[in-house]
């Protein structure tokens, strides 16, 4: 019976390689979302995915993506490990795809930075305030997505066009999941709740503009460190953990500009860094782009310039460290071929160093310029 | 030359996402088949699976199966690792396939539920007894299967039909392998035997009927924690390790029944948990079910009961642990399409808890009424 | 757009499954290159690779290779793990191919029987004295090969016809790459640097020989052990870490012979163990084997025998121990279908134990004779 099974498998990928050096600056310098950005590093794999995914009959479609650069806190200290990122199933309620039930590990729907693929985002990184809320932007669980016809086309057309859209992930969605992250066992008895509310419309220019609510609530458990470990200050499951936040895209035909801004409270680390609390989050961040649809015969350019700013604490990190962020970024992504593309930019770091080697020194600020380089591949 | 070899590559897979509330009982529960039975848990992937399978020219069969749902005890307490379940070949002797080699890491040909498939399996998790025989079902060495022609058809329809089959294990099988487990080294210089005879019947009604015996033997040397570790009452290599079990199957056409038991002797910690010493185990199980195959125009419905007793040790457990087994479940799997397989029952647990937390305890007992929930993808 | 893509990946596969018999000599034994030498061992799978590639437009070819057979220290000590070999893609500067880049994880051009794939090796493990320029022969950076239309073919039919040619890693080669090996990060500012010339010429018969030069250079920065670690005897970012080596082929038609040597300098633990230095090492093999390509019909038959030596250190391991080596190896390779390869062959082995169990002795040497056998499936 494999064979027909395997007749509707479909397999694709995409592979992202970076170097990020230090061009002035504070050089004792760490960052949760790139390993290759400190000293002495240089090039890195920060994603190797390969993609297996199909419909069969009229009710499933699954979608499973490992990711082959993983690092797992191995003994021997190796990475490249292959490990879930997407393992789920859509059941569609209806057959025509408007109301479904999506069931196992994926994207939270909140952010929509954080559902746009970084295949397809400019920046190297997520900005921190929203992606705060998910770690590797996914959880496990249940989630409906309401996505009328006239959505589902839309959706579609933003990302198969080159516009850098999020992919459908509902006009409406509403989902319950573990809480703790990808790939991370449950640790209370609570799970988290999202919703969200995302509307394109197109005007009469032709130019298509989206925008959007979404908010989380639950109960988080952070992590602690074995040693000088802050006293949690909550009960047995955890702290309060919710957020609020807002997206605004105008798709760039040929100029855009996307911002999201979010508020919120979760556990944080105190500023003595001896107990972890509930405290206030909030942050976002603004980007302008502009695509040059053909660069003088050379592919697509897209230069683009975006502003972050966070002030709140990072619940997935071991003690849950406040983060105190304030970047500027500005550079281009080109793609000469459809198959390959090149960013670079330069970055103006202002944050806190959250590695547990920071710890000692209550995880210091630092002011740091780097350069930011990746090439991908899409195949 | 890749494109010739790709051409003749199949790719399938299937994936389970499990729940498991307790409503009644003990709340410190462990269950070494399921991380998701236990207080503070939820949704978890407990198998995603691809399988890379095909035949090469008339002398080759080839299956890969890795489980991207696999955890190795990392250092940042993630899972969701690929790790190896099957990795074989299997070269035929002669070329009617009656008489071939499976060399490489596959399961061992012992107990009928074993060589059933997870994804055709009513119940969610194996019987201790038999399934205790062997780490993961598998092993890595030599098998030789004997299948007349007749039987190769008889095990194929057995699976292909939906009446959950156990696959082609051969009429008749013998094997020599490591016996540590999957993917785990070897740890002495005896390789473990099995040996297997079963036999398939169609009554003149129709109905089959399938009934076996298999036996393995070898010598194994237990894992001990670190610290307050027992003392290995042995030589250098390990224990005695051996079992005989039988089995028969009246296939569900519409109603089945399923029984194994099986009797030996193995590594296994003394009541006052300061000693291993080899001691004697026994156990098994029966299951009842009745397949509707078309329950009201949406799809199979499979209820069913099943009962499982063991009194002996998990060898492959740290410190081999006594585990005394009186379980009882019942409830229902239901296929509303075949690439879509959800699965509710109530399950009634007396058993040990064998997690390296109960050590202290000495693996107490406890009494805990679950539900299980899956969904399982097919695809 | 994932169906397009698709449509142009290919997948292939290897599996390696061996056992290694000691047969006289010491027994406290290890082999850096095979887990499966030692007392207590016994079935392995040494390599389980899939590999997914495909060429997409006229300028990018990609090569995806994980190895299922990994182990990474986990602490449930299973292996059998994925994690990636290859991940590259080659970018064509010119559309004939003469030109390109390779970008990512890839095997560094130094060495021969570095570049020959282990699916087309006779021998099971390579020499120590010129793989140990290189963990997995393999690290993460920027390649640039030339390779004339001529070579190009010649690469290809070396590879196709079975005479275990290297595959086309360019007539000239230059490349920039971390240096730590494949999967581990960088720890240092200094890229490494290779470069290699290899030129296959045919004879009038029609027998064809290559043979080129290349050379390494970099810092290198070993790792120590936590307890009992040697004295770094060096700057910050390592040691001096320089190569360079020849190689001369005679493809087996039907008679040939393959040599290596390298002459270099690198970190090395000092004799007494207490320091690790900069020291020269030196070191290389020879190889002599008949390829009888019809064997009394039953498919391709190479007798073959190997002598290696090297007196240097292995950077690669915990306190770059020193390994003095003098083995020799006589059997041959048996493929009755190309699907199957079997090898059997006698293995004298006297060089050192690298083993960490091994550090309190001084990592001392031993003498001891084995049988190898190795099952491998081309899928």
């Amino acid at each position: 019976s494999g064979k027909n099974w395997a007749d509707t498998m479909k397999v694709r990928g995409y592979m992202q390689i970076r170097s990020n050096p230090i061009i002035g600056g504070d050089k004792q310098i760490a960052h949760q979302a790139d390993r290759s950005i400190g000293d002495n590093t240089n090039f890195m794999i920060r994603r190797m995915r390969l993609i297996f995914f199909g419909d069969i009959g009229e009710r499933l479609s699954y979608y499973i993506q490992p990711d082959f650069a993983s690092r797992t806190g191995s003994s021997d200290n190796t990475g490249n490990i292959a490990q879930l990122r997407d393992a789920y199933g859509d059941i569609y309620l209806t057959k025509d795809r408007v109301h479904r039930l999506r069931v196992g590990q994926s994207k939270i729907p909140y952010s929509f930075e954080n559902l746009q693929s970084s295949q397809n985002r400019i920046a190297l990184d997520r900005n921190d305030a929203l992606n705060s809320c998910c770690k590797d932007e996914r959880d496990l669980g249940v989630f409906y997505y309401y996505t009328p016809k006239e959505q589902q086309d839309m959706f579609k057309y933003l990302v198969d066009s080159g516009l850098k859209g999020s992919g459908n992930y509902g006009m409406f969605a509403f989902g319950a999941y573990n809480g703790t992250g990808a790939n991370r066992s449950e640790n209370n008895d609570n799970l988290h709740l999202v919703s969200r509310f995302t509307y394109p419309v197109k005007f009469e220019n032709g130019q298509i503009f989206e925008a959007g609510i979404q908010a989380i609530s639950g109960t988080f458990k952070p992590s602690t460190s074995s040693s000088n470990a802050p006293v949690l200050d909550s009960g047995k499951d955890g702290f309060k953990d919710q957020r609020v936040g807002v997206h605004a895209v105008l798709y760039p035909q040929p100029f855009g500009l996307q911002t999201e801004w979010n508020w919120g409270r979760g556990p944080s680390l105190n500023d003595a860094g001896t107990r972890i609390e509930e405290k206030s989050l909030n942050g976002g961040y603004i980007q302008a782009m502009y695509r040059i649809k053909d660069f003088y015969g050379y592919g697509v350019l897209i230069p683009f310039v975006k502003w972050q700013y966070f002030d709140g604490a990072q619940k997935f990190e071991t003690n849950a460290p406040q983060n105190h962020v304030n970047d500027w970024e500005a550079g281009f992504e080109w793609q000469p071929v459809p198959e390959i593309e090149f960013t670079a930019y330069y970055s103006k770091l202002d944050r806190n160093n959250l590695s547990s080697d920071a710890r000692s020194a209550n995880y210091p600020k630092y002011n740091t310029d780097i350069l930011r380089f990746q090439l991908q591949y899409n195949f």
